[in-house]
């Protein structure tokens, strides 16, 4: 065989059929197993994958087995969420140490365009990851469905609203833990509780707000409740909303610490002390919580749980054990805000 | 054929196999071609792998062309550091731009410890990417001399201090920005201008230091320098170093915009006006320096240019072109701290 010049790029199996003067389909055989190959054919491509530095094997056992060795960890929203909402690096950081304990790797894809989309499920499809752990899928969001169709193993973090039941999902109550803190609100002596809701297309944004209504019964008021994106922005702009429309609201509850954050500096702005005039409650106890002023009192997540419980069910779910949805224990942080 | 359960695990190669009565050997065949395969065997094949959903097309052509379309921004840093270091961020989301608008999936990897780092080679070398953009690797790190020897093309933000000239890199003038700025503070009139440097085994934190000390000639005194490891906290502690060493500095330059801004606590706190009694300057102007109370005078990288030019280097390295290092301009952006 001649001399080869290094190989700037990653060489292929067509690199390694022309080194070795034989068919890609005879590689393929070698790579394979090498049955149906003779001797000296499979002695040619075997030359040839050590000169051409052709990582045949882990292909050769990525067909085999199917496996990666790798999970996607999925976020469906814009990139920049990952850096600005404070869940999601928790549980990305809970999924990585879980992952780490099984030897597998962590793949962090998101997803929050069209085109981000189709990328995605072409990537997941093509058996570069073995599961999916979806993170924060809206009901429109087309890409669960369609990585269900392509028999991609998945696990949702909260209820999937867009395919209910059947997908396993590690979630809250959602409902029982906003029916919680509206009742901590009550028994603070609050009467007119505003809230901050999410966006009704995710199962935070809608199940909170149908606890709160519960909790609050005859006395819930629809002109009381906004709606954001989870976003300091939308909270901070909620809270003046909703001061503009009720001067009487002694208490607001807010579907994130996010949101509650921001509407901290919107009182803050408007002269509105807190929790001396308006009691402020979040949700979430995400980090940012124990550090706002005053400290929030929120709905505790148990993001450690539900990053090792995501990625235990979806690893059983890549072993064709079938898995039933866990729901997981919010707890009530009482701060100084509520 | 018989009924099919349907299949809750990812069908393998084997389970084609299974259903279809043939070996794997002759799967491996249809899915890679369909030579030296019977009519009656391809047939049954085909059929198989459409009851279990196998998705064989692509991986076969994963093993055929040996692109994955999709490229790993490799971060040689434990994962916390993605959402403490803005750099880090703004890297990112220019890469995944970069990226989206050649059709290309980015896929983020956490090699911070020994255990990620073989799982990320393996990875890596299994061809599940085209190729690495790696980010932020100290000269210690073993990682990317290991991804040479597997023939992974890589390109790195930022000079290789373990492989001189081994890897194509983007890169700024990290000794001439430095000299720039400690020019500007001389400029200003200040004589004792202390350092706070970067780790001396990466690039910024050598060449910065370099730079420094060349701008300031015999003025220079080691006891003005000390290191952090760019984290807000060791800008914090350095800063306190420095101050109980020296009462007379009247300046100080730190390697990244965190540690300033740690710099700009450890002071506030020990009652230190800036810019009045003592100037600060940042170098990155990575989103947080205009922010700082007072807004800092930094050095400027250009982060969208150095994404851009980094995906469009590793997708050039990919096809085997070959490319040279790439060094870009800073800017001196000053604002009211120095």
């Amino acid at each position: 065989m001649d001399e080869l010049a290094p190989m700037r790029r990653k060489p292929t199996i067509r690199d390694v059929a022309s080194v070795a003067g034989v068919s890609r389909t005879t590689v393929s055989r070698v790579v394979n197993g090498g049955r149906w190959v003779s001797p000296d054919a499979r002695r040619a491509v075997e030359t040839a994958i050590a000169a051409t530095g052709f990582t045949a094997n882990h292909h050769a056992r990525s067909l085999a087995t199917g496996r990666a060795d790798s999970v996607a960890f999925l976020l469906t929203e814009p990139q920049h969420l990952l850096f600005s909402d404070p869940n999601f690096a928790l549980l990305l950081r809970g999924a990585a140490a879980a992952l780490a304990a099984r030897g597998k790797t962590l793949v962090l894809l998101v997803a929050g365009t069209a085109a981000e989309r189709t990328r995605v499920q072409e990537y997941v499809s093509a058996g570069h990851v073995d599961g999916v752990l979806l993170v924060s899928p809206h009901e429109s969001d087309p890409l669960p469905a369609s990585l269900r169709r392509a028999g991609v193993s998945t696990v949702s973090c909260g209820q999937l609203l867009g395919l209910p039941g059947e997908v396993p999902t590690v979630s809250i109550d959602e409902a029982a833990s906003a029916r919680a803190m509206t009742r901590h609100l009550l028994g603070q002596g609050h009467r007119r509780i505003a809230m901050i809701a999410g966006p009704v297309d995710t199962p935070g944004g809608r199940y909170r707000l149908e606890g709160f209504r519960e909790a609050l019964g005859n006395a819930f008021d629809p002109l009381l409740v906004e709606a954001g994106d989870y976003s300091f922005a939308s909270g901070a702009s909620a809270m003046t909303r909703l001061l503009g429309r009720d001067a009487g609201i002694d208490a607001v509850f807010a579907a994130s610490d996010l949101m509650a954050a921001g509407a901290l500096s919107a009182l803050r702005q408007a002269g509105i002390r807190v929790p001396e005039d308006l009691a402020v409650a979040g949700f979430d106890d995400s980090g940012i919580a124990a550090a706002q002023e005053p400290p929030l009192t929120t709905m505790r997540q148990p993001w450690d749980r539900i990053s090792e419980t995501m990625v235990g069910m979806l690893l059983d779910v890549v072993d064709g054990v079938p898995r039933r949805p866990v729901i997981l224990p919010t707890e009530l942080v009482v701060r100084a805000s509520a």
